[in-house]
């Protein structure tokens, strides 16, 4: 429904590399299509991070462009990573620090199987898979705590650390509680490894049954990741929200992504509910430099990710339709092969 | 074919829990079956460790246990965990007690699928999946290191530290190679998470690196774990032997046995190659307890842990036998139910 004054987003818009800018023109392209037709304009500032500004610079996410952009209201990512960049650059240097940074404590990453996906499970349809993971995404493994000793020498020691805090377990998880409410099977699995990190997990299960007492409507359980991985393959249905720190929520989105038609539509959030600073959202698969400039990408999880980002900005109505635009592109898509902007231009004409 | 004279071998049985009993008998009972025929006698002894031992005592593995289990050639494990007994308890007093004091760096774990078993993938052919995955097994985010401060507080910090070794790396990695230069396909696929545990992983790649010079023959690759858990799912054929560290590895080996056709089938080994101790062998699943005493617990995974023994132990052609009784078996087992000593039963009678 159009409506006769618009309400202005400021959209920060973080193409990347490979890939990245591919699918981001087409998020764009859809996004141009809905905004207006639900009242809202977007803003939009395009910054130019990822490897070309590190060669250029040696810059990844200067802190005046961080401080820009949190002044905007909300981020959305294609992807960063390059081979001509040494691993973990750009990874932690811009995409992690931004994470941090922003305090995207919550990263939401659905995993649902669309009609007429074909996925790599035999027998399964599409009401077996529709589950959330509530990732964890400033703490845990991923601090880059941690450190090297006598390098390269036969005596060399290499460390990471896992710092978890009552705090950041906390807020993520009375998310994943809050998400778990709002569904209809108000089921909360918590996924660790607490026989094993038996430090984090004791935290994480104290943390799950003391917030739990909150919601009483909404029954919890508990699976050791390896355990989680399996019946990811083998009973997709166990799942409805899953909360797990950042390590095994990356393991398991990755699954999550196969099992429900590969990496080409998995999108997810990183959420920073408090709305301290600007929310990101961002395809869930890299920068794929192998098919980059070909026109091959698949832009859905972009689109699915603009979908999320419309959530966020309180526009639920545009969201349902770039969502319904989604699935019916998805049900008739069959196995034709349609360049990025294709799909781009299919699911903008449906919206 | 008998011998006249047979070589005795110690072994060190551990029952454990749950299903473990049952499922070390039927494994036993094959053992019991290829052994003679081969010229091996097994001298068993059997330890009461576990959940029983732990409330009667409060001992999961005492020293004077584990000095008389040095003393024994090779190890067969059934499973441990009860819960009765607090997560970790167990797990790390007995099971990663065993393994990191008998120095058990190589956690082998084939994942293979055998010709007429049911795979949770839609259009798989057993040649497409047929992998061993070398698992570090004495260090990593497994040691133990860690603390937790202001515990029960809302400032609590929990910590688990990796614990990376360029020591304890390389001799995993060499043996890596070692198993992969003796496969027809000779790839080795290191994986990590190296854009984002910059120390540990960047350890892993240049000892991967290094090491390799050494084996020409052996084509290297590297694939982050996110990547690795979705390739499992949905290109399986990747892979031919992987090198991990002991979390990745925990993680990957169980959607290998769920790709596999489910945990009941996945037999591992805790190798110490160096033989300064016994190695020792388990099938990958737990204790089961939701199924325990009702012969309903699958004991393939621990007949086919037997035929890994028999090989560690150089008895190659009694592990032949096993392992093509188990084949066959499964060739014909179809869909019918049959109890624990049922499957042993006819696994026996084949060999
Ligand atoms: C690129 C990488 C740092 C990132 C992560 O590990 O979080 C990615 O795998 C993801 O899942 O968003
Ligand atoms: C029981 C547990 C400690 C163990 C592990 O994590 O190594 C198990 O999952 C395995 O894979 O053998």
């Amino acid at each position: 429904m159009a409506s006769s004054s618009s309400r202005t987003i400021r959209l920060a818009v973080i193409p990347g590399d490979g890939i990245g800018p591919e699918v981001v023109a087409e998020g764009l392209k859809v996004l141009d299509v809905v905004a207006p037709a639900h009242g809202l304009a977007f803003d939009r500032t395009s910054y130019d991070l990822g490897a070309a500004r590190w060669h250029r610079t040696g810059e990844t996410l200067p802190d005046a462009v961080l401080e820009e952009l949190r002044g905007q209201d909300v981020i959305l990512l294609g992807a960063v990573g390059d081979p001509s960049v040494p691993s973990g650059v750009l990874e932690r240097g811009l995409l992690l620090r931004a994470r941090f940074e922003l305090d995207h404590y919550v990263n939401l990453r659905p995993v649902k199987l669309f009609p007429g996906v074909e996925t790599p499970l035999a027998g399964v349809k599409p009401e077996d898979i529709d589950m959330v993971v509530v990732r964890e995404g400033t703490e845990g493994p991923y601090t880059g705590v941690g450190g090297v000793l006598r390098k390269g020498t036969p005596h060399e020691v290499a460390t990471q650390e896992s710092v978890n805090t009552a705090f950041g377990v906390e807020r993520v998880v009375r998310h994943a509680f809050e998400v778990a409410a709002s569904r209809p099977r108000k089921k909360l699995t918590l996924v660790h490894k607490d026989n094993v990190l038996t430090f984090a997990g004791d935290l994480y299960q104290r943390v799950l049954k003391r917030v739990g007492e909150e919601y009483p409507q909404v029954t919890t359980d508990y699976c050791h990741v390896d355990a989680a991985t399996m019946f990811f393959v083998n009973q997709p249905q166990r799942f409805d929200v899953v909360v797990t720190d950042n390590l095994f929520g990356d393991i398991i989105t990755d699954i999550g992504a196969a099992i429900a038609g590969g990496i080409g539509l998995a999108a997810s959030g990183n959420v920073n509910p408090d709305r301290t600073a600007p929310s990101m959202f961002e395809p869930v698969h890299g920068s794929a430099p192998d098919i980059a400039g070909r026109a091959k990408a698949d832009p859905t999880a972009t689109i699915l990710s603009v979908a999320m980002l419309l959530d966020h900005v309180g526009a639920h109505e545009a969201a349902r339709r770039v969502e319904q635009a989604v699935s019916a592109d998805l049900a008739e898509r069959g196995s034709a092969v349609r360049a990025t902007h294709e799909v781009g231009d299919a699911i903008a004409e449906r919206v």
